[in-house]
């Protein structure tokens, strides 16, 4: 109705995960009635990250140069290794502020029927990653999924082999929960694990 | 973290209606880990419809011609000009397939909390437009809420000054409702209404 190129803009927002037409023509609209300066800066900005964002050659995160801040940052301890699924998770435990090693991201996490395999999640960089540096221990931070808990067997599997020491984050009840609300699965986690 | 260009694509992509910070890294790590070409598209569609999209010179609405193909349409009925909020709300009604006539795309509402006027709305415009066409009648589309009550309110009294006439779209129950769970106020419409 409304001409091709408002139409083609529609269909490249709906590109976006978690967006479907009626949240790409809300998008579109916006822009065009609203933020036409948001919609050339957008533009920019896709531009400027497809160009210039790469992947850390030690770790895999998203980086803008060969090695990331991470891996560079020298008051790091190199001992530990924490493997994680994303970018975003890799934040999330940064945030906690309680880890100061570095970290290797899989970019994704084990999926068969996806057709995602140990090769997609880069277990042979990861397990040559653990060969050359000095790591002692791997902490395996993949999500407590089905997916996540395969990939982290996968892991843990591959690590045993090179007889390297591999942990996994601790399963339990959250901090703040009132055990009542608490899941089955995971209360029982919490006493199967009880220290 | 990652470096300023992802940096600025998540910033950039924040400004977009309905979306946070952690939908926006999502959809940035999403483009950049899968879909680079998507990313890429969506700049080429930004920039084609910032620059060929504008205002119908009749209807307001989004085209990327002077006058938009419904307006140039001679199978229209120009005796009815139906007044819709938005182009979503238009388009919404061609789908009904209950209206033949023409339009006038407010693109906004009245919204004196958010210093929306009648100016905003282009009231002006939408009278000279009833003023020179042979426009009989004149459909009042906008939304049943509090704002869009208050601008088919000012839109109806500015018609009723010039001696156009003027309807507003049914109220009353949706079809295919159970009366149990229809909301009171709608009822109690649906009951003064009843025909």
């Amino acid at each position: 109705m409304s001409g091709p190129a408002l139409d083609g803009l529609v269909e490249a927002l709906r590109r976006l995960p978690g967006v479907g037409l009626k949240s790409a023509q809300r998008m579109a609209y916006h822009l065009l009635q609203h933020d036409r300066p948001g919609a050339g800066e957008l533009a920019q900005a896709l531009r400027a990250a497809v160009e210039r964002v790469r992947h850390c050659e030690r770790c895999h995160t998203f980086s803008e140069s060969a090695v990331c801040a991470t891996c560079r940052d020298p008051a790091r301890d190199a001992s530990l290794l924490c493997v994680v699924e994303t970018p975003a998770d890799q934040l999330a435990l940064e945030r906690s502020g309680g880890y100061r090693g570095l970290y290797f991201v899989l970019m994704g996490r084990l999926s068969p029927l996806d057709g995602i395999g140990v090769r997609d999640i880069g277990l042979a960089q990861l397990l040559q990653r653990v060969g050359e540096a000095s790591v002692v221990e791997v902490v395996v931070a993949t999500s407590f999924t089905a997916e996540g808990e395969a990939t982290a067997h996968a892991i843990a599997e591959a690590l045993r082999a090179r007889g390297v020491r591999s942990t996994r984050l601790a399963r339990g009840v959250p901090v703040g929960s009132e055990l009542e609300h608490v899941d089955l699965g995971t209360l029982a986690q919490a006493l199967n694990d009880r220290r």
